[in-house]
This record gives C-alpha cells, structure tokens and sequence, in this order.
C-alpha cells in the first residue's frame, strides 16, 4: 500500500493547525503531506484590526511558515487554489500546477459578504490579510497629510466602519487611540475627525450579552465614535456612503467589516453551499466525499439550537485539531477510535484599544477591561505555544 | 514723529532672519514690527527632501515662531498674503485684515515654475512644504501598500523625478536610502521599483563644476537610480510622464523639482517681475518704491558677469542681514551709513543621503562624501545658532 497523501488547503488557523498536529502526531513516512498557502507566512487575522490601524507593525501578525513548519515533514507549495476537482482527487492553482490527494482538508478562509451593498466591492476598504491592512493603514496616514494641503476636504478626515460586529468594533478600539497620534504627528484639530460606525442590525455585536455591547458602545462613544445602529448602507461611493435613511456620509476611508463568506473556490468546485460554507458532517467532512474535510470559515456548523456557529479561529483551530486525530485513525485504520467534532467553547473576547476590552469566558463569566484584555493575549499565547513554542509566545506577544 | 511700522512678510529663510535680526538690533520701541506668517512655525525648506523622502521626520524640519521670535518686540500675524498695496502702504490677506506699513519686507517666497508643461501643475507632488512633504512621504508608503495588493501595477513602484538641479539630486539621495527600507517593510523585491530622474538641461545640476556633477551622478546610479539628461518632459498625466522622446513612463509618483519662480503676489500687486522675481536696487529695494524690500526668492540679482545668482538660503539670509542693517540706518535717519548688498557665497554643498554630500567651499575647494556632508550641517547649524541658539542647534542637528 502506497504512502496517501495529504493535502491541505491554506495557511490560516485550521490550514496551520492541521499541518502542525500532523507533524507532530504522525510517524515519519506515514502520510505525503504538503500544505498550500498563497504567501510565505501564516498571520494572525484576529489581530490585524490593530496593523489597519496603525497601532502595531503588520510584520507582528505574520509568522512565516518555515518558522512554524518542519519541511522534512510537511511539503510548503507557495500558491493559490483556483479549483477542486473532487472526481479526480486533484487540486488546480493558478500557476497552473495540479496536485493529487488522498485526504484533502480544505481551510481556505473567506471572502467579504457584501450583502449585494451597491459600490461596497470597489470603493471599500476590507481588514483581510496582511497586505489589505498595509493599505488601510497607509491609506488613513495618507488621508491625514492631504488634508493638511486641503483643509477644506473634512471628508479626508471622516472614517466609516461599517459593520459593528466584532472586527468592526475592535477596529473601531484601536482608531481611537491611533487618531490621537495621527493629529499630533501632523497637527490636525482632533475635534476635525468624525469616526462613524454603520450597523444594519437592531444592536452592536448581534447576538452578544447586553451588558457587553453596552460597555463597549459607552467607552468607544466616550472617545468620539458616532454609531448610527439599526441603519442599513445603501451604497458606498467614491466619495463616501449614502445610508438607507438618505442620509450621506462624506468619506475618503470606508472599511468594511460586515460580514464574511466561504471562499469562492468551494462553491465554484461544486460544493453545495449556503454563503460560501458547507454543511459538513460530524467529522467535519463535505457530504458525499469521505475524503474531503472542510473546516474553518468554509465549514458550516450547527449549535444544539439549530443556530450556526460563527467562524471562528477558536472553532478553526478546534476544528483541526478533530480532523488531525481523525485523520490519523483513517490513515492506520482505526476506525472506531473516530471521534465527531463538538466545539468547546472557551469564551469569546473582544479587545477594545490598548489595556481594554470585555467578552465572556468559561461558565459565561464577564469580564471587562484590562483584566479582559490581558485574557484574550492569553488566549492568543496559548494558540502561537502550540504552533510555535514559546519562542514565538515572546516573539509575538506584547503586553 | 510716530514709531515706523515694519511689516515683514513671510517666514521663510529671509523674513526670520530679518525679525530676528531687527528684534536683536532695534531698542524696544524704536519700531513698531510685524511679521506676518501663513503657519505658526519657520521651516528649513533646505531640509524638506528628507521628510519628503521619509527619512527624517518632518516636525523636525519646523522650528515654532515662538522659538525664536519675542512676541514683546515682534507682532507675529497668522494669515496668508493677498495682495500688497504700495500706493496706499498696506497689505490685505486672504481673512480680510488690511495691514499698513513704513517700511515693507517682501519675502514670499516661491511657487513652482512648470515651464508650460501640460499636466505637472494637476498631477506632480512638489517638495516645498512641511505639508506638502507629509503627503509625499505618505502618498510613497501608500503605493507599497498598493503594489502588495495588486503585484501586477508596476507604476506603483516607479517613481519619476522631474529636474536634477540641487533639490533633485538632494531628494534622489534620500529616497535611494529609504527605498530598501521600504522594501523591507512591505517585503517587496527591491528589483522591481524604478526610480528615475529626468533633467531638460544638458547635464544634471546645470552650472555646477563638473567633477561635482559626475561624483553625485555616479553615486546615485550605483545606487540604482536611472537619469535621463537633455530629455525634456513633455506631459505629466494621472499615469505618468510623456517625455520629449515620446517615450512614456508609467508612474504614480512625478516629483517635480524642475524649478521655482517668485511667489505669484509679488506680480498679481504690480511689481515689474521676471519669472515672478524682481530686479531690486543696491539695498534690495524694488524700483521706484523707497520703503520696499523684496529678498529671497523674489528678488532678482545678478553677478559681476551679469548673470543672476539662484534663489539659496544662504543669499535670503544675507539679504536680510543687509536689509536689518540699512533699515536701521534709514529709520535712525543715518543714510550715510548705507551698505549695498554683496552676497558673500560661502560655498555650495549638496547631501546625497546620509553621510553622502558633495560640493564646493570657499576659496573654490571641492569636498566629497562624508566631510562634504558634517560641512553642510555645520552651516546649518550655524543658521540655527544665529536664529535660535545653541538649544534650538542640539535640538535640530543631527549628524
């Protein structure tokens, strides 16, 4: 019996956490695995509201994947995924290669969901990978010195987040401690900024605990963001975005954080999706293809009320753990030892600029603050450990 | 007889150094002084290609008037000029104020000369501000940001300069610094970035010896940066520059420092101007005007040879030495005391990046590299020393 191949789709958190439990779980010459991934790195998208801001270096959230990857174990193609072709056990990328499988996970992230928003596409700005918040970043600096040569244009100096879930929201945490700065360095009347967050939905955070949204809103209003809830974006323009109540918000820097989808390249493989994601099975495997295992923000999952779970890099790197012992039964025929996926949920926090934030952890306790704050670096400590060691942790983390 | 008004205008090289020296020369009440400013700061316009490039920041480029100027002997006007009226002896600014005056110093400075040619007025960034550095800079780091998102647009990445005379050659040695840098920052393969610098003239730095011009040129093209010397820019667009040759070059960045004229007002108020500058007399006066001193860049004056000296730094200042002398020789009603103006060039030194420079002292002495490039600070800093002291030196020079 020859050697199967595994193969893996992207180097997000479930694309990373795969490749990273397979190294560590199988034997040498147990499986022929090889990870895709569009750039020589891995980053942490949780954390890139903060290089869009301009409050960290984007290089923090980047982990280039030789650090993290062992490549006597695990084969690193650099590119990009145009096809699946699941007939053949093939993948097709754009350079024209095509790689066979015997396992395939798939962890190819998202795309925006623009809720079909006129104009959104073209004139919006969007907090997706590294080089996107480069932009933003330089974008936003930019904004501020061509005001200085145009002080009439206050739309250089009017921001527009749209979406108040939760990039929108801790995006929102880190401009208002970035906007200070920014009038200093180019001595600008902070009173001149106006930062709006847009939200089509009926509160901030939908579906989060009151009392949270609640002390968010307060300490971002407290700093000058204008939340217009409950208003839907009827267009954005090249000069800004008219809102479904006719009002006009004239605006150089529109970004978009409302909402996300699969990655186009499982539905145009033939994935039977809804927004992009697949409704997997127990082992997280694509219905009708005991091979194919989809995690991350293309898997689509269900909590026991029937309610999709929100992808997340919690659930992601979960989920990869699930399909690395999975796999590792497949591979040496141990069935029964399969285990079904069950997200064990460790709370959710939210970061709100330096030394704040708030979420809830373990038995749905809240937590607000800096206490808040220097939980979720917790969290990300223990995800760039188990990835990295601790010389990545004290890379990496900054307090 | 009622204390004379002196109105300054402007707070370039000349209009500090002339309330400087008259706050410094002047009993207290022996002149009523006025200096009008459109900023609240001076700024050392021989400085701004560093910021421009991004390796310096631009705050240190500008000094606060009420660092130097004592607000007790010194009104200091914030207002931007519109016109001066010299039958009536005032001056009204664009807020409506209307000034009157004794004794006038004109030193507006200059506006960018384009020779006519299409597009570069629109489409080309121009080094001669503390505000229009801010946008360079940031408009440079922005098209990094863009080339990492659309690897495809290598106009990102060509950067055209219009004109190898001093502010050219001075602003290429920076950005040949900065660019590796940037490379780094946004991980862009130094290969792929053009840098260009087109001259019209037979050679870069026209009238400059030589030996000088070979050594700046051989410097910056090992450094990468490619010249096109006798090669006249026909057209600057939104896409780039259309050269004389017809040759197009594909860029999002045209610098232009092609040239200066003397600031529009000095003509728009009827002085008789060539290229905007006005031929004044042997006390820097304009002619048929006793109680008007125009320096700097809008005075006009010529050498033994009869060939008009460039608008420097170093000449303002000396002009304005002058004019600090005779107007107390006017005001004390000592005429005969008068001194005409001889400019007393001290040299001409060029930086070409860090520790680089080149150019000629006195007594016709060539200098190179890195002692070329401590004589330039030196005569930086003794301009700081003269209008702020040692503070405002040790708080500016850095070597």
């Amino acid at each position: 019996m020859s050697t199967p191949k595994i193969l893996i789709l992207g180097a997000g958190y479930g694309g990373v956490s795969t490749a990273v439990g397979l190294q560590n779980k199988l034997n040498h010459n147990e499986a022929d695995i090889t990870l895709v991934s569009k750039h020589d790195y891995h980053y942490l998208t949780t954390w890139l509201h903060e290089p869009a801001a301009g409050t960290m270096p984007a290089h923090r959230a980047k982990i280039y994947l030789d650090e993290i990857i062992d490549q006597k174990k695990v084969n690193v193609v650099k590119g990009t995924v145009q096809l699946i072709n699941s007939a053949d056990q093939t993948v097709a990328l754009e350079d024209g290669s095509v790689l066979s499988y015997d396992y395939l996970i798939v962890g190819l992230g998202s795309d925006p969901e623009t809720f079909g928003i006129e104009g959104l596409k073209e004139n919006a700005f969007s907090i997706r990978s590294i080089n996107s918040v480069y932009k933003i970043k330089e974008h936003i600096d930019y904004m501020f010195a061509s005001f200085k040569n145009d002080p009439d244009r206050l739309d250089y100096l009017t921001f527009v987040i749209g979406g108040a879930g939760f990039t929108g929201i801790e995006f929102l945490g880190e401009l208002v401690n970035r906007v200070p700065e920014l009038c200093r360095e180019f001595d600008v009347d902070p009173s001149l900024v106006q930062i709006y967050s847009i939200e089509a939905a009926p509160s901030a955070l939908p579906g989060f605990d009151t009392d949270l949204v609640e002390y968010a809103m307060n300490m971002l209003e407290s700093k000058g963001i204008q939340f217009k809830i409950n208003t839907p974006i009827k267009q954005c323009t090249a000069d800004g975005v008219i809102l479904a109540t006719g009002e006009e918000i004239k605006s150089k820097t529109v970004v978009w954080t409302g909402g996300v989808r699969g990655s186009s390249v499982v539905e145009k493989s033939g994935f039977e999706v809804m927004r992009g994601r697949v409704k997997v099975d127990e082992y997280m495997r694509a219905p009708g293809h005991d091979n194919v295992f989809i995690i991350g923000d293309c898997a689509l999952i269900f909590n026991d009320e029937g309610r999709p779970y929100p992808p997340t890099a919690q659930i992601s790197i979960q989920e990869a753990e699930n399909v690395v012992r999975n796999l590792k039964a497949f591979i040496r025929g141990e069935k029964l030892t399969l285990v079904p996926f069950v997200p064990a949920l460790q709370g959710t926090l939210a970061s709100l600029g330096k030394g704040e934030g708030m979420g809830i952890v373990m038995n749905k306790k809240k937590m607000f603050g800096l206490s808040a704050a220097i939980m979720k670096k917790g969290g990300d400590a223990r995800y760039l450990m188990k990835i990295g060691g601790l010389g990545l942790v004290l890379k990496k983390i900054r307090l």
